[in-house]
């Protein structure tokens, strides 16, 4: 199992990959991790972890970098040489399994949808998230990349969603929830009103029906849908919560004199240190973490590729939407 | 000053409300409230306030009751007889300044629709919320009434909400931010990017500019524009939060053997005990309370009336968005 690292992509590129990578190492024998990214920075890192078998490491000279701020496309055709784009092709050239990236969202699935291509089946490859609940995670899909989508693309995150609560989070019939405003079928917007029949009229899908905001943290369903849009506000929202509460946690403590750690239920809230957001939908294992990601959250990541390729997820996803594809009506 | 309170909204009515009502009498001295609803029931209720000045409570029968599940315009046109359509009558003849009610969302709406009309220059008629922040409140326009929104609505919204805040929150030149999902001009979808537009070139305004989801909470403006949809799911979602909180911190103190009193943060935090969610842009105040709303919620929702009427905001609605509709090109 080999999986590609863009080693240049958070934002405090190579430590935190080349410490991710180390630790993505220690949890699994299989594994071979590919660092891609300027090569004496990444080897300069790499000799601070004098125990690391230098058999299990490869590095791959990646000199540019795309930025954030870049235009996705227009980086990813100049920038042949950037991180992104050398990480993406060892997978296209079937020189890695997977891709992980902590880099620009928005570059790494131009890189992708240019070079993996889209499975056949899915019009826009989505990019999910596990998110935290009461419950224990639920899915978020998508949580940015896909904004103004149609309810057909709705419908296909909903499949994709499923096949990876299936592989990825052992969940045998996955609860798929629509994000909406009332429980109620006739609720909504003109976009989920239309959501709601298509995913009702699926036989394949385990539809349980709309999901209100209030109901998100209860963990009322294992695949959330929703537009990405609302996806991003409500996860940034979210991200934003454990931090706004311990600050004022912290003063109702020091007014009270008392003293609580909280460090295990910040650690369970900040879903960004789960590190791994699937790129769902194109011909290839990608996963994107957090530009502010500690290594823990490369090192997850790079676990959630690597499960991806061992449980076969984009061969499922290529029969499941291949099969949809086939069988839709309306498309 | 005379604010009628529809009696039979809340899930515990009329309990709550006349608890709510008995509460804003003591708060300002220059009240009337008239309770709309079934005078034995509300009567009834009144004996339990024997201290009350009766001279400053009056009664106003209304048999009907709109259920929350009812098709609200259908509701307001079927039952003239409703605590809800009685309620809206006496503002729109002259004889309450002002409507609180805690029933069904969308047949207040209506109702005020039907009975009271828009302003001239609103095309539809919002539903803001006062909204906590690690900075104080801001005001979210919309929270759920509008879905399917304009560019040129979330511009109406703007103003509805910057004369909200400037006459109930006394801010002088409300920030207001566009709720997207990303801080950059060119961030969005294609909603909020042409909204952008709009809220950049007004000269009345004090547009700060786009707010994502991680920064709502730091309190980033003063009137947080939306559309009804990701309002809703975003209130919702935020409302969930406090109790979750709770019960994760509860945990947290019973492992730790630690005890924390949080009765201020929590109430610091369930926005829907502020009790007060104006409809903006009819000709009247109206108020919309929470359907699970305690007596406090309704006794400051009653305070957010009777402000409303003091402060002559719908006066400054109507000034500002005539204007705007006489001024705006694109209309």
């Amino acid at each position: 199992m080999r999986i590609a690292v863009d080693a240049m992509g958070s934002d405090r590129a190579p430590t935190v990959e080349v410490e991710g990578a180390v630790g993505a190492l220690h949890d699994r024998a299989d594994l071979t991790v590919v660092l891609v990214g300027d090569e004496a920075r990444v080897r300069a890192e790499l000799d601070r972890h004098p125990e690391l078998d230098r058999a299990r490491i490869e590095v791959v000279h990646a000199p540019d970098v795309i930025d954030p701020g870049e235009s996705p496309t227009t980086a990813v055709r100049r920038k042949p040489h950037s991180s992104i784009v050398v990480g993406t092709r060892l997978v296209k050239d079937g020189k890695a399994d997977g891709f992980l990236s902590a880099g620009s969202t928005g570059a790494v699935m131009a890189a992708a949808a240019i070079l993996l291509r889209p499975i056949a089946g899915v019009d826009r490859p989505a990019v999910g998230s596990p998110v935290p609940s009461a419950e224990g995670t639920f899915f978020l899909i998508d949580m940015g990349a896909n904004v103004d989508t149609r309810p057909q693309h709705l419908l296909q995150f909903a499949h994709l969603g499923t096949i990876y609560a299936q592989d990825l989070m052992g969940v045998d019939e996955p609860r798929v929830g629509l994000l909406n405003i009332g429980t109620e079928p006739g609720k909504g917007n003109e976009q989920t009103l239309e959501t709601y029949g298509l995913l009702a009229a699926s036989s394949t899908l385990n539809f349980v029906g709309n999901v209100e905001g209030r109901e998100v943290i209860r963990g009322a369903c294992d695949v959330l849908v929703c537009d990405g849009f609302v996806g991003n506000v409500l996860l940034k929202f979210y991200e934003s919560i454990a931090g706004f509460m311990a600050e004022e946690l912290k003063a109702e403590m020091e007014k009270q004199g008392v003293r609580l750690d909280m460090k295990r239920l910040y650690r369970r809230l900040d879903y960004s240190t789960y590190g791994g957001a699937p790129l769902l939908g194109v011909n290839g294992v990608v996963v994107i973490a957090h530009g502010g990601s500690p290594p823990q959250a490369i090192r997850n990541g790079i676990g959630v590729a690597a499960r991806s390729v061992e449980r076969k997820m984009v061969e499922h996803i290529a029969a499941r939407l291949g099969e949809l594809a086939e069988t839709s009506v309306d498309r």
